[in-house]
């Protein structure tokens, strides 16, 4: 999984009947100190995770993989809320 | 997901058979402000979308999931055309 | 699907028997102006590209979307001859 | 596969459910001679692994190749902590 | 695939059962002329490949598309060793 933030919401009238109603988070995908890694994804929810949350987004057939997301066409969702990050 | 604009088609006579009747659509994968970071991609469209809108992409497995889209040999779709980007 | 420029191909002798006959393309990966983003990429054909083709590659499992394709060990295939690219 | 170093942990209290009791390490992508090529990467554990460790990590569904792991949402579990690396 | 040049070997104690007696080799992506794109990278053999072969590696599911290789919990395997790279 990567560590991300939730930096910002989609919406979206036209799209992929299956997401109607599924959260459009915005991520920056970030490393283990906050240093932003990648930018411009966009994940579905999985967790209850809003706008400057620290979370685990798992990526590619991985986000469909739980109760409900089997068929939505998605490559990437928030699968935990990160509480601590703890380095050696 | 990624969020992407859309920048142009191609057109192509010989192509793997699946594939006919499908809109191959350009798109530059872009940040949340437009900056683009990846270009090159080539995504089938499932939503309508067209040149100079912002979509997002799912790519990998994901492209294939929606109704009509599981024997296409593609590796990107558009899923939604987005209306607005909300960043706190 | 990422562009590509076909430009030159692999001999193998000792291989994956699911490869034998199955033609094995040196691909750089392009945008759609032409510039070279990423080097080093070889990828079944399914369209009889050949050499100075620019064509459409499909990674990933989609790869191995076509009939007779889904026992080869690749995850990249030619599934597409480009004839045009219009930008706006 | 990618060589990787263990350097945290994550907890988190809000997650997918399937993920209960799951270790999440952090891992750098390190080259084989232990400089950092990618980070901010979460990993499931598969061996016991632990802070330090320099390990094999597998990406993709094959994260959930294992007894037990099927139905876990990851994209990344350790499969190996590595002995010694024996560079030519 | 990619185009990869085997550097070296990783032994493992500690590992997913499945990979007991799968040889661990240690691959630098490189481009069609030798230069290394990407380190770090390890595979498992399916061809008899040793150290200072030049190879092609399957990432991804399709690495598991060999008989024998379907619950290995790896996402790169050797799939050919190259002979001869014909550039145009």
């Amino acid at each position: 999984m990567r560590l991300a933030k939730i930096i910002g919401t989609v919406t979206a009238t036209a799209k992929d009947a299956a997401l109607t109603g599924a959260p459009l988070l915005v991520a920056d995908m970030i490393d283990a100190k906050g240093k932003v890694i990648a930018a411009g994804h966009v994940a579905i929810d999985g967790c209850g995770a809003g706008v400057g949350d620290t979370v685990l987004i798992a990526q590619g057939s991985a986000a469909r993989v739980a109760q409900g997301r089997a068929t939505l066409p998605t490559d990437a969702a928030v699968v935990a809320i990160v509480d601590d990050i703890s380095l050696s």
